[in-house]
């Protein structure tokens, strides 16, 4: 096999757990990046010579290369990845009874480019790397052993594809996959569309979250901001809300609100507002309507770092609408996908509204993505997901 | 009333919503500190003469003032605990059916040096500064009226009380508290020794943490290390756990256990081990003992700034053997009420752990303190706590 080999002291990283290797931590003198192809496997060498371990290559990304193994003889092959599902599986197995959860997240299952999401016994797969495409048919291969599904789609048309030359595509790997799967979360019944919806057409990541937000809905009025499908508050309606309004700047989304809401019977008041979330929120506000709880769980505002600034500023004015929004005494909840978004930098957003808005507010809760998306510890890149709730109360004198 | 002013710019923290002021944030040339009595109340103006609110001060300790309201109209009497007490009883009644709670979180309740934890129609009330100490009658009397119990225990021994110039006192400020409590935490029922115990005898910051422990608990050997009165491994036993040990250098504390284990008519097999619990650990690795699911949930390492590298190595020695305790896919519950210890050094440590031992391991919760200890999000001091839950596997190749 060949061999790529590290600048000194760029092992560091790798020896303190992470699995990425970077192009600039590469000495191209002694292994020139160009006689490799995108996802091949090699030896990583620190800068000494020692034997690292077998990565997957890319020569024309910043990544460069991603550890599958710290073992010269575990190579990414059929084998590895059924012996890493097993695993996977496992922790799934654990925590959730019923089969609906994300089965692989990635670098934290040790399945660096590979996500897998689980609707019964339909598998959505998204291949990100090089590396993970080049053994795409022992993924299904591995996928069905473990898993036994009855159909996988390939929904492989992320972002990432591109930086990684490769092909956006959606097809079905096997199997027929419809248009629409089922599932259920926390007990709630969803249909998701997996074809043409976000990403894998649902987000797992929130459950928990969504958990906890069940506890103090019961008899509410609620306000779900972007709500693509109906997560937040289909499963707030589920949990006794008697009142729920959507706002999504997709029909097809909320047409999915309104299917869910059917599939769990809802008998409450639901408003589905099509449009802008900025907008819709100001409308509100001027009708002086106000929420028990308000759902502020917007896409990621922050793509890149070089956004920040922009998109810490995009935080700041929806979480003040949000927070206009609120009834005294009701629930702010502030959630964010934006892993360059600081979970604490949101806290002080919300921290700064509160005392433009004059009203006393306490953080409740600090949720995260769910145990299916585990977080490697030493890959903070693994970590994305917050949630924070906050009671917010008018002015007590302080 | 009398009147303190601060110096150039240190009406800055206060602006942005923190409540306490330092004694070289006050301008003693134009509003010298001996004129005061500890637990006075004063009116707060920053340096240009603008009044701030209102704060009760302590000339002899270093933070030196602690603000009441941002109205000089609003003084800390029986009407604002009475009003501040009630907005926290609203918080609490949402939040949990049963009467079992932290009713006053001092600076993130608006009550700054009071704490309160209610059991059923007992209250204990814990007073930590002289500002509160002044109105303990009122306290006593705003309790009264907003709660109704049939006795109140004033636990007045913490250790800010020396800081302060207060004396360390256990009473019962009016009805009789019995020298065991009754509690309920996820629906598990306890007895807590308020009158002898740690603190208030209790502690129902882990609540939600525990709640979540219980989810895989079913079925499995569990591992309660620093156990004090069995808090987790109770409720590990309730959950279904057929075999728990808990380690605790306190007798008084395993017979409590004992006794809580009884409350719940847990079957399965009990060990109760009494001493250090790093020797403990270390004897139990000896014997090739592992668990399911381990608790290292110690008292506070690091009790001050200066004690956190000290501090460090503890919770990195503790988690050492812990984690070494951990059974092939198992869980590892990390826990830390030291203030100084931020998550993401305890996350860290597990990380630097996990290399050490070659194991892999997977963060699967980050859990903070419960909804009744509430986190004013510009007092950064009234965040504590953390609960990271790991998953943890042997070495897979990476």
């Amino acid at each position: 096999m060949s061999v790529i080999r590290l600048k000194g002291q760029c092992d560091r990283r790798i020896k303190a757990g992470h699995q990425w290797i970077y192009s600039n931590e590469i000495n191209t003198d002694a292994t020139p990046l160009k006689q490799f192809h995108a996802g091949d496997q090699v030896i990583v060498e620190s800068a000494n010579g020692k034997p690292l371990g077998v990565a997957t290559i890319n020569p024309a990304t910043l990544i460069c290369a991603r550890l599958i193994s710290r073992s010269v003889d575990v190579l990414l092959n059929k084998s590895t990845l059924v012996h890493r599902l097993k695993i996977a599986l496992s922790l799934r197995e654990g925590f959730y009874p019923a089969p609906y959860y994300r089965l692989v997240f990635g670098d934290a299952d040790g399945l660096s480019g590979l996500v897998v999401d689980r609707f019964g016994d339909i598998l959505v797969v998204q291949i990100s790397t090089a590396g993970m495409e080049r053994v795409k048919s022992e993924i299904v291969e591995a996928l069905q052993e473990v898993v036994r599904p009855v159909a996988i789609l390939m929904k492989n048309d992320g972002k990432m594809r591109d930086v990684e030359g490769l092909d956006s595509y959606v097809e079905e790997a096997f199997g027929h996959v419809p248009e629409v799967v089922y599932l259920q979360e926390n007990d709630v019944l969803f249909q998701a569309p997996v074809w043409y919806g976000q990403k894998t057409g649902w987000f797992y990541d929130h459950r928990e979250n969504r958990k906890t937000m069940q506890t103090f809905c019961s008899g509410k009025r609620v306000l779900d901001v972007f709500s693509y499908v109906g997560g937040w508050g289909v499963q707030a309606a589920a949990a006794g809300a008697t009142d729920v309004t959507f706002i999504d700047a997709s029909q097809a989304a909320l047409d999915h609100v309104d299917a869910n809401l059917a599939l769990n019977q809802f008998e409450g008041n639901a408003n589905l507002m099509h449009g802008d979330a900025f907008e819709a929120m100001s409308s509100l506000i001027e009708e002086k309507q106000r929420f028990d709880v308000v759902i502020m769980d917007p896409p990621a505002f922050i793509a890149r770092r070089k956004d920040i600034k922009a998109g810490e500023g995009a935080y700041h004015r929806a979480n003040q609408l949000a927070m206009r929004l609120v009834a005294k005494g009701g629930v702010l909840v502030s959630g964010s996908c934006s892993m360059h978004l600081e979970t604490n930098r949101l806290h002080d957003i919300i921290r700064s509204n509160s005392r433009q808005l004059e009203r006393f507010s306490q953080l409740i809760y600090r949720g995260t993505q769910a145990p299916d998306h585990p977080v490697h510890p030493a890959i903070p890149e693994t970590e994305y997901l917050k949630a924070l709730f906050y009671r917010v109360h008018n002015n007590m004198g302080l």
